[in-house]
């Protein structure tokens, strides 16, 4: 039972997304600066798979704000890492997403 | 994927929005003073993008209070710090805004 | 982006009100005596404004149980303490009102 | 802004009552013993108030279960103590309240 | 205002019952044994008076699953003590109630 | 009102059940083996009495999934011991049940 | 009452599901690597059975997103180990899988 895991066939559950983490390195190029005595501060990166959806009260999927292709702001602490070959990825719950930032 | 983030391209999600802080010096001139033993110091700022409203039980959006333009006081302790240039910023939620001001 | 605040444009979110504090040799004289062993003080003040009520789970407002001027108790370890010239105003949520006194 | 404030007056908010504690002395003779290992010991009093009731989901102001004149067993750590001349008084939220006892 | 309580004239409110607590010897003669390295050691009782029920959010009384009579084994930490006389008595919410074991 | 205690006479309340906890030789011999490290260790036991049902939002007695007589795996943590002559019983809320596993 | 177990006749009760978890050097070679300083690192298994979904507040069963045969991320901390034989198993809620990859 090897798993053979590529960003195309994974499928987040829920409300939650598979987002490719920027690299520090672009984040301040972009722009955005955080100041270092930041409550809490947000990393940027892009949404690569969006699940479907929480369920809510009345059984039915509610719509994701996000989609794939998306720059987003998150929150640092929020989300699992996992690494791909040289890539960092992190799979978030949309609720950790602070804004779109592109 | 640098991203390039500028005032005009951040669109918060939920019941999020975008302030500018207001300067210390300018927050005492306009009136307003903190009691050095207040409970919660609130800080002042001016909103910049408004989000989509939270989502509730019945998978509608509830409009926001506030709007684009609007002076705020909010909570101290709340929300996501962000500098883009010399200014700083905050992403917080509508429910950390404690009044409009202007 | 100076603020200049003044009672009449601060305009409470929610279910918050805008209360100027009275004086502590007022309320004494007034008649209220909070013993020495209280589990929690009240505090005394007036309702000088009042927000547009909390969102149910409907997307409406509730009305709200208190006016502008109204005295009231609330709970003094409870908003966020404002100054303004030489009064004390408090931004609380009309859960933290006790009760009516006048 | 001089507050006067009497019984007949405190209009307790939301599912509040405004309470007459009972003297210690009465409290034994009436033949309510707690023991001293008591978990949790209640006090008793005398209902002076009751608030409007509280509000359910549904927009409606819910009926409180007990009504002025009633004697109430009340959880001896909850409320706030109010003192008015000689006598001690208690505001109350109604799920506080254990039982009625006349 | 001398509180004259007896077990008659104890309502309780909401989801609580009265119960009145049997003796230690009376409950091991019974056959319940409680092993020493209990989590939780229950208590046993009888119920002298119940509640008219938890009040649902669509504002109607939530039938009470036990009655006047019947054997019950409850949470040992949970509720209040009192003591008529010689007897000791216990108000309980209904959820602290674990079996029926009459 | 001393309290003869047998397992046909208990009537859990709510959704739980009575489970009589198998004993620990028995369970290895089955073929369940609990790793020493694991987080959080299962027992198993055989039901013997079921409650009504938890009360949902609508008045209604949610159907248990579980009936006398099946065996589970429940959460070592949870429910109330009592013992009964030789044997070992417990009270645990159906949310404590994994699994059923016969 | 010995309990044979074995993986066809555990039944996960109400959002539960049963996973073989895969062996470490399997979830290496399959391409994923957990970084060091991960938040939480996810754990990899496949899904051998699954419960029939929470009941919601109308009484219904939530339909499960994952089904019987699935490769699933799962958080390494959720859930409850069970070892069959030489096979290490996890008992799991839904809401802790993070993501189908396969």
């Amino acid at each position: 039972m090897a798993v053979s895991l590529s960003v195309s066939t994974v499928k987040p559950l829920g409300d939650r997304v598979f987002v490719k983490v920027s690299a520090a390195e672009e984040k301040t190029a972009g722009g955005i600066i955080l100041p270092d005595n930041a409550k809490e501060k947000p990393n940027v990166g892009e949404i690569m798979q969006v699940g479907t959806g929480k369920l809510n009260d009345k059984g039915e999927r509610q719509a994701m704000e996000v989609s794939v292709g998306d720059k987003v702001l998150y929150s640092k602490y929020a989300g699992t890492d996992i690494k791909l070959g040289n890539d960092e990825y992190v799979l978030l719950s949309e609720k950790d997403i602070l804004a779109i930032v592109s």
